[in-house]
């Protein structure tokens, strides 16, 4: 297997932008092992190429003219992570109209032009490729594509705006009224200064039309998605909505009815059982119904410079597989790397204990824990008599140092049983 | 675009194979949309060919030798889903080494024998394709190995067997002894007659073993996870673990500690804030943290014929992508769909009413419901006098006539507000 260069061509120097010039530099050698090419960063179109930036140069150098990028032979694949609709519709058509294959996180641009963009790939020989532009670092694309190839989806729910979500987050949990807890969202930086796009559900519903489009494989644009935003939200319907049963959430819902596609984006309660339902603060989640699969949800950080950058590098690999057909196989596996035992292995452990109800079996308790340096958490007591049973949590200790801890209660005559241990995963 | 024939020959025909043959069948044309490929299933080979089988037939027949299934150079995609170790690894090993791609849910295999399966795909130019392997439905292994190129997995924890966690939700939420839930559960089929392999965590350890090597790019075996089954757990800790906050879960755990690999199965407990708490019953999913995405969750059904024959088809759709690489870029959208209008939708509603506090109130509300046939499903009066509230939840009704409703409630003069008008997602 020979390596292969590929040479990329990137429009756009932002929070994403850099990210990704940044991601390719870290990841180069895991890169060239995943998937058998080297990635070079030919040129960087940006509005100002003198101001200094603090990424990767590339090679070529910053320019100030995008079309010189687009027009470029010896540029091999183009991402774009400027949004907008133009000059980024215009300089994806020249990309698309050369057979390049091109990568994008424009959500706005793919929720009106789409059609525009998929006919020009088709025609040219060229890919577009897209998972960037929903759910930022949420592998949703692909999997819609690629993994349900065979499954007919009938109906989607998502959360797929992080700053609506964090204020009805706040608004159900500490009971904040929506202009407190979008204050409190623009001081996390998880709200622009002007949220309307956000609050108002337009984020959400260019982000419905894109999944509904290729969960019924046809086009649907931002502006046929019916839409309301979280502003009417009121303390007092989330707290009916509890009382229910229920949490409120701003939700993406797409289905097919009688062979019609329904699209909206409207806040909703749901079951609070519901696996939605536990998605908090900003995170994104799409449940995915199927009448063979049953149901998927796909859940993860919805926004942000770096997780964007994992998925435009991601289609930026499946890009170069398509441009070099002879790619062979790889194996997923070529590191090299130790199994470590059980014992070397930390973790924070509950124990259930059997005691006798006398003085001074706690101290006795808590010592053989500090002599095998394991650190206690919390413990308490319940019951008497021969009902008295402890209750203790660690902090973070050594599996061995546990093992060896719990052997040496057994040796206590005051330790009639250890019931339970079990390990309790503190670190999410 | 001209379409492609794909030749397909299938081992094994149980319930994941039967599946697999039904939606071939069911989604040929959608598969000739997404794919560009028509495909043809020429072989299966059973125990026993003379059996009926109720399923789609094969073109060249039922064979009870599958070394000449393997060996037919007319057959481009080998499909595995016999199970076991033999002869399904040397019958692997064959098709392999004449080239052909492989697409396997054999997961016993593949945790013990998966070194040398992937060398042979890289030395003869074939390609091994396992999604089905894992989490039956779920997509992990595409998005793992593809869309997570340019990540560098830390840590995963997933609750990856069904039938440990359907026992788990019993006793967590029903109070049951574990024996009382497994009972439970093989009545409803979510356990087999001997449940060993699944209580006991070596079917979780198989599945930990296989995602550990993907996310860690280096073999991983069952036999390396520590392991831990759950017939230990009791309803007290399972008590003491809800007034602390968690909830116990098996869960698979693996993680990169200074290089090295701690890969573990046992139960535990998490904060029941956790994403995985909320995994209940014989559902699954698979939690990742990395240092770019920060933190990603994949849900659904982790077994069932059809899922996993979802699984299987998705990877024959790339498996024929790597026969025919001058396959051209397909426009996920070719279907023609009329997007349904807002008010023809249908849905549940909430609605909080600020009313005059005055018998036959309720009544005339009600009333304008009925009107205009919305059922309502519950209804009640909140606070006494000027704070009179009237919350009322519908049955499923059509949007327009829930609009035309709130327009009558609000020319009444005993309706001083209509507060809050919310949708229900009650369908999930």
């Amino acid at each position: 297997v020979t390596d292969r260069m590929v040479r990329v061509g990137l429009l756009g120097c932002g929070v994403v932008g850099s990210s990704v010039l940044r991601l390719l530099e870290a990841h180069a050698e895991d890169l060239l092992r995943r998937a058998g090419s080297r990635f070079e960063v030919a040129r960087v179109a940006v509005r100002d190429p003198q101001r200094p930036r603090d990424v990767p140069q590339p090679t070529r150098g910053f320019t100030g003219d995008p079309s010189v990028l687009v027009g470029d032979p010896e540029i091999d694949v183009v991402i774009e992570t400027m949004g907008g609709i133009e000059p980024a519709r215009s300089l994806l058509l020249d990309a698309l109209g050369a057979g390049k294959p091109v990568v994008t996180a424009n959500k706005e641009l793919l929720a009106s032009h789409g059609a525009e963009l998929f006919r020009s790939a088709g025609e040219h020989g060229g890919s577009l490729h897209f998972e960037a532009a929903v759910g930022g670092g949420i592998p949703l694309i692909r999997p819609l594509t690629e993994s349900l190839a065979a499954e007919r989806v009938s109906r989607f729910l998502g959360i797929v705006n992080g700053t609506t979500n964090y204020v009805l987050t706040r608004m159900t949990e500490d009971g904040m009224s929506f202009g407190d807890a979008l204050e409190d969202a623009q001081r996390l930086g998880y709200a622009e200064r002007d949220p309307a796009d956000d609050l108002e559900g337009y984020d959400a519903a260019a982000k419905c039309a894109i999944l509904a489009s290729l969960a019924f494989n046809t086009e649907v644009r931002a502006s046929d998605v019916y839409r309301e935003g979280i502003a009417r939200v009121s303390p007092e319907d989330v707290a009916f909505a509890d009382r229910l049963g229920y949490v409120v959430k701003l939700l993406a819902v797409a289905e097919l009815e009688d062979g019609d596609i329904a699209a909206r984006v409207h806040p909703a309660m749901i079951s609070r059982e519901h696996p939605l339902a536990a998605v908090r603060d900003s995170f994104n989640a799409v449940f995915v119904h199927g009448p063979s699969v049953g149901e998927l949800m796909f859940y993860g950080r919805g926004a942000g410079g770096e997780p964007t950058a994992v998925a435009v590098l991601g289609d930026l690999v499946a890009a170069s597989r398509s441009l070099d057909r002879a790619t062979a196989f790889r194996s997923p596996w070529y590191a090299d790397r130790r199994i470590r035992p059980m014992e070397a292995m930390e973790a924070q452990f509950y124990l259930l204990l059997d005691v006798v109800d006398r003085p001074g079996v706690l101290a006795k308790i808590a010592g053989a824990f500090g002599d095998n340096k394991v650190s206690i958490k919390s413990v308490w007591q319940e019951g008497t008599g021969e009902d008295a049973l402890i209750v203790l949590i660690t902090h973070r200790a050594n599996e061995g140092a546990l093992q060896q801890t719990v052997r040496d209660l057994r040796a206590f005559d005051v330790v009639l049983e250890v019931r339970s241990v079990m390990r309790v995963e503190d670190k999410g």
